[in-house]
């Protein structure tokens, strides 16, 4: 499983205040501390001001490929900043473009610049209509934006469906749905892979990280591929490791029993320990 | 989803050595404390000593039901052993006979008892030939299980199937056998209900809690009915109210707030806090 690193983010306060700055050096270290922490990949969101964003997007991209080696995933529903981000890019990896939909604006947008750069592309489980409430109206809009990719001539394996995950305290009966649609999108179309934006789910609701991890569990169970999560939660890293070791993704659980020795598993418990 | 609190249990030395002295207040406390703390049914497991089992479990009944008005889940392999448990139980609760097998020995030692007393009864996915290694080999043992409480005239809603949980550090590949068989319990056995000994799947590893709460989300996720767990962990619990709140469980997620509001979910991160 891909971890994508959340934090460069414009909904965060912090974010905003030092892209107005313009302080590259608190982008350095964040991007940097993501990647130490074990993201595979940096998210890069620029805001949504339609007068700045693009040039925002522009400029965190120079100063973030300066710092880390890692793909960049350029975060915009508007293909002109995803545009804005992929020129400003000179890196050796492939950016990821984040992201299209079924709206015609955006797979024409995006899918042309994912063709031509050859990296991955989320694709949101949405279209002109918004997003469908039941798994199985959005596995329909996941049917057609693997259609559009394949008449770009992008393989498959690029498409990374995004199922969309809803907050349960608004809609609850949707984090369902996304396990639903994960499972229906892993037996039913062949070759394409799936991205969860994991934080939306507790949103208005406290003690976020908690549910977080939990829903982490879940989706790891359903078989995501790829999640944009805080790489720098200890317990959300912890619970990563814990499922990989139960679901048999962890040979011998060689990768748990090595975080419990770097203490980064919490708890004081050892093997074989009894009450 | 109910739960049955374990801590009553000879595979801890405390309580070995709990039963050598006859120590009921001690047996009284352990009772009364998981009922507090959310246990439904109260585990009671005597041992496997073949000479003094079904007398420590008839004292064990003595004691505990003087104690708790909670239903006592009387625990043994020997049916010999449920009876004498039985036998001992003069209170209004219905007690769970735990366990049979489709092992001949079993079925006929444990069902009449059930029949007649009219209470749950767990019933193991194993038969003569041990522990079936796929999840389609385990349906066909549970299939046999709810013939046989057919058979006695016990209700189906009676019966609890187990799908037997292995230690993941020895059987990598296990746990997800179990979580297939609750889904395929569910789709095709109906009015039967599941029920797992949780801390069986960590057995071996380091920071056993921490497995033992991660598989939680997973067997609630798939829909378990019941578990046998320590009701005192507090991560497991708060583990137990999140998932219930993200799988629409939980209406309004009210159960999750007031834990929070009770300070019974860890972590101090407010509603609506970004980083």
């Amino acid at each position: 499983m891909l971890i994508v690193g959340e934090k460069i983010n414009a909904v965060r306060r912090s974010v905003v205040a030092a892209i107005e700055r313009r302080d590259a050096e608190f982008f350095r270290k964040e991007a940097v501390r993501q990647v130490e922490a074990g993201a595979d990949v940096v998210d890069i969101n620029a805001g949504s001001d339609p007068q700045r964003e693009a040039d925002n997007m522009r400029w965190l991209v120079e100063v973030v490929q300066e710092a880390v080696r890692a793909p960049l995933c350029v975060d915009s529903p508007n293909p002109d900043v995803i545009k804005a981000g992929f020129g400003a890019y000179r890196g050796p990896a492939r950016l990821w473009a984040n992201s299209f939909t079924a709206q015609k604006a955006r797979v024409e947008g995006v899918l042309p610049l994912v063709k031509d750069h050859g990296g991955p592309v989320v694709g949101l489980c949405m279209d002109e209509e918004g997003i469908p409430t039941t798994a199985r109206a959005r596995l329909k809009v996941a049917q057609r934006l693997a259609e559009q990719v394949d008449r770009y001539g992008i393989p498959r394996k690029s498409l990374y469906l995004d199922p969309l995950v809803e907050p349960v305290a608004v809609l609850p009966g949707r984090a369902a749905v996304v396990l639903d649609l994960i499972r229906m999108i892993k037996s039913s179309l062949e070759g394409v892979r799936t991205l969860i934006c994991l934080s939306a789910v507790s949103h208005g609701l406290p003690n976020r990280k908690l549910l977080n991890r939990t829903f982490m569990v879940m989706l790891i169970e359903a078989g995501i591929d790829c999640v944009i999560l805080d790489p720098l939660d200890r317990e959300l890293r912890a619970t990563i490791t814990a499922s990989r070791a139960l679901l048999n993704q962890d040979e011998h659980c060689l990768d748990y029993i090595a975080a419990f020795r770097q203490d980064a598993l919490g708890g004081k418990q050892r093997a074989g320990e009894e009450g």
